[in-house]
């Protein structure tokens, strides 16, 4: 472990963090609603514990993997402690392990809250909580498109390397033109969204809190009832088409961009997310009409905004899906652990490894049929080596083996089937909201410190693809020589 | 396929089927409750619709892996439709569907039943409920042990080619000589139970029945609150140890019973299967301890056989767990999944594999953090090729694929979330109740008759470990030629 080189980098982080507060200052000063001084005190304190760090001097220049792995998680981490200063020295949130759950929860673009009046709180936090979003989504992509691929992980960013567009496959010397893509593709969707959003009836604030949540796939809102309390169809369209966007993968985004408009119908994964997403839909229609809504148009106009903001793992809500049918929930349940598509803000397990998974289970078939012949598992035209399947099989079992963990620990607080059950699977699919306490009408006020805590490293878990925050839990992952 | 050949053995399967009904004929013209005649029927027509086939002239003496897979799945699905008309004869059940899940419940040894009132029945019915769970079980052992492994599939048990006593390794033809040293130790222990349930204070027809249940990790009990009925802790004691026994390898069995009383501690899954009953046992007797039972020693009663009866698959109960926290409710939800030893009666996921995956969980995580280095995964002295781990891998994957599936159609019925989702987990797993209406206080009969299809189906795919119930649903293993 190269631990200078670790902690400049996490040094260098804080301060951009630090600097990242400074809008939130701004907008807390504009509105004058008394919240400024945390920002400023928030900004010395992560300022000052980054600068010192940012000048280690560093002998040796190259990064092995396990820093790369050290970096990202100790980064996340420290991300959110120090996120949470502006809600905590401003007393919006009073219990420290509260303003942590909530700034993990915003920076890994969860958007699980544990605030029960999100409306009264002043603007300049209200500002800071979804402006997390905004930048942990940006941290997500560069991570999985650009870094992951660098330190040998992420293989199934390795599986598209021959896709064109920003190239995650060799791109230790690239990463920053990659990265520089990848944030010029997001500032632009950004900044189409807040436009869309203002024209459709919101407030310039009310509509970057909004686009913030979409474009990161978080999903906090300024507001109690989230998007549905604007009851504005124009702006459910709008955030369902975007929260599709974004869930899909950011190189697609850069190949339209470019003028290559079929590129996403050509991409496997992303023709499976969207039969996921229609299929889903006209499920969901079907099964609310006339059971929750009598008009088949409120029907497919919720199901759809459901379906999308839960796959994308965003979480806002239009209405109360505590009331749908079981048959309605388990479906969207399922979507939580489907997630987003690699290569986007979303989370969970993703759409490509599951179109593999299927694919390897097709092939376990007719390979029992046939003992003696050889298949071979392909994406586009590429055949998918051996190596790429066991990791991505492995990925899915320890996906379920933390989820169960995770339940098992949360089952102490001894609340429901719903709750316990749906609170892991949307906290480590960076979806949100569940069902039962914490569903689209509650939140996790409720649960016990240690389930706070634990759903905090579920999230963290969930959004770094599970290897980095495992690792670090690893004594032998610490010890200087090792191989 | 050779259809033939096909047609001839389940023939024979039937006549075996007619003759294993004379015992329950023998029984209810014992007990004179006047079902007799519904065996002497169902006797007749099960004969004479089997008698024909097996006398089918085959040329060809090969069978094939594919004829080997459609022998096993319509073979339990013939013996559970033939096995139902005892119930629809005698009126005991008045819907075929019920009595088609409560036969394939019994032959599949999950124990999972739709009867509300079970004291009610002539006993010639009652016996024959449990006796299926006998033949269910014996039909297992020799299934994996002997069949699978020859038709190359149960890559599980190839695992253990190397261990001595019967050898599934190489056994085409031996097959015959290793189901007669299974059957031997089978009846072995049956009697012992027996004998001992005898002792303890019940009658013969009772300890019958519940050595029926145990052998064949069944469930199956005469008394509407199961075990729980005699409230006699020598015999919860009795019935404990046999369904361990009986959740563990029968080549283990086979190795103590030669003498070497070692076999079991020096075998790898013996001790993860040991180690998550001893574990599991601690945890919820803590969690009983004090919120559910005032006294210590009745929490480590019930916990205890709670823990066994639901880890080998087996369900009976002693106690209504539907009033336990929440803790002890999952950590039971967990054991329905990983289910008994390959090579036992127990059905479920199964500890070798569940032990395997852990292997490969934490070389991902060594080989991350050392590339370079190579790691192979060893299960006692033998290396587990790199094949067999990819298998393990897709059938984790395909089990959760089928329970979401299940879970999907099952929420058509709108219940609640526990119900919907053990309900397919004990029926998957073969273990029987769930929680929930399905739980040891509840039954089956509330759900649809679609969900009973279902969940019918369930058992049988859990049962046959999947492949081939699967494989007769497609269309290309039942084309004449092929690659």
């Amino acid at each position: 472990m190269n631990f200078k080189v670790v902690l400049k980098i996490l040094g260098i982080l804080l301060v951009c963090e630090a600097l990242l507060m400074l809008p939130s200052l701004g907008v807390a000063a504009y509105y004058g609603g008394g919240d400024a001084w945390a920002f400023a005190l928030s900004f010395l304190i992560t300022g000052l514990t980054g600068v010192p760090l940012s000048f280690i001097k560093t002998g040796k220049k190259r990064i092995y993997a396990r820093d790369g792995f050290a970096i990202v998680a100790l980064g996340w981490i420290l991300l959110s402690f120090f996120g949470s200063l502006p809600f905590y020295i401003s007393g919006a949130i009073p219990s420290f392990i509260d303003c942590f759950f909530e700034t993990s929860s915003g920076f890994t673009t969860t958007g699980a809250s544990i605030l029960t009046h999100i409306e009264d709180l002043p603007r300049g936090i209200l500002f800071w909580r979804s402006f997390t979003h905004w930048v942990g989504g940006m941290g997500v992509i560069v991570l999985t498109l650009a870094i992951l691929p660098s330190v040998g992980a992420g293989s199934v960013q390795m599986m598209k390397a021959e896709s064109p567009g920003p190239n995650p496959g060799k791109i230790v010397p690239k990463v920053g033109e990659t990265a520089k893509i990848l944030y010029g593709i997001y500032i632009i969707i950004t900044i189409v969204e807040i436009i869309l959003l203002k024209i459709a009836g919101l407030s310039y604030f009310d509509a970057a809190i909004h686009t913030f949540g979409t474009v990161g796939t978080g999903g906090f809102s300024n507001m109690n009832s989230s998007v549905g309390s604007y009851n504005n169809v124009p702006v459910e369209i709008i955030i369902t088409i975007f929260t599709f966007i974004c869930g899909a993968n950011f190189s697609l985004h850069y190949q339209v961009l470019k003028g290559d408009l079929k590129a996403p119908l050509k991409d496997d994964e992303f023709r499976f997310y969207s039969g996921v997403v229609i299929l889903s839909i006209i499920l969901i229609t079907i099964n609310l009409y006339g059971s929750v809504f009598n008009s088949l148009w409120e029907s497919l106009r919720h199901s759809s905004f459901q379906v999308v903001t839960i796959i994308s793992t965003t979480g806002y809500s239009t209405t109360n899906t505590e009331t749908w049918g079981m048959f309605s929930k388990i479906i969207l349940f399922m979507l939580m652990f489907i997630g987003g598509c690699a290569g986007s803000t979303g989370g969970a397990i993703k759409n490509i490894r599951f179109l593999l998974l299927f694919k390897v289970m097709k092939r376990e078939l007719l390979q029992i049929m046939h003992p003696n012949a050889v298949y071979s598992i392909r994406f586009g035209k590429r055949a998918v080596d051996e190596k790429t399947i066991s990791e991505v099989l492995g990925f899915f079992f320890m996906y379920m083996v933390i989820f169960i963990a995770a339940v098992l620990i949360i089952s102490f607080d001894n609340l429901d089937w719903a709750t316990t059950i749906t609170s892991v699977a949307a906290t480590l699919g960076n979806v949100g909201p569940g069902f039962g306490m914490v569903g689209a009408a509650g939140n996790y006020s409720a649960l016990s410190v240690l389930s706070k805590i634990v759903l905090s490293i579920c999230m963290l878990i969930g959004r770094l693809e599970i290897y980095p925050i495992l690792l670090i839990t690893m004594p032998s992952f610490w010890r200087r020589i090792n191989i």
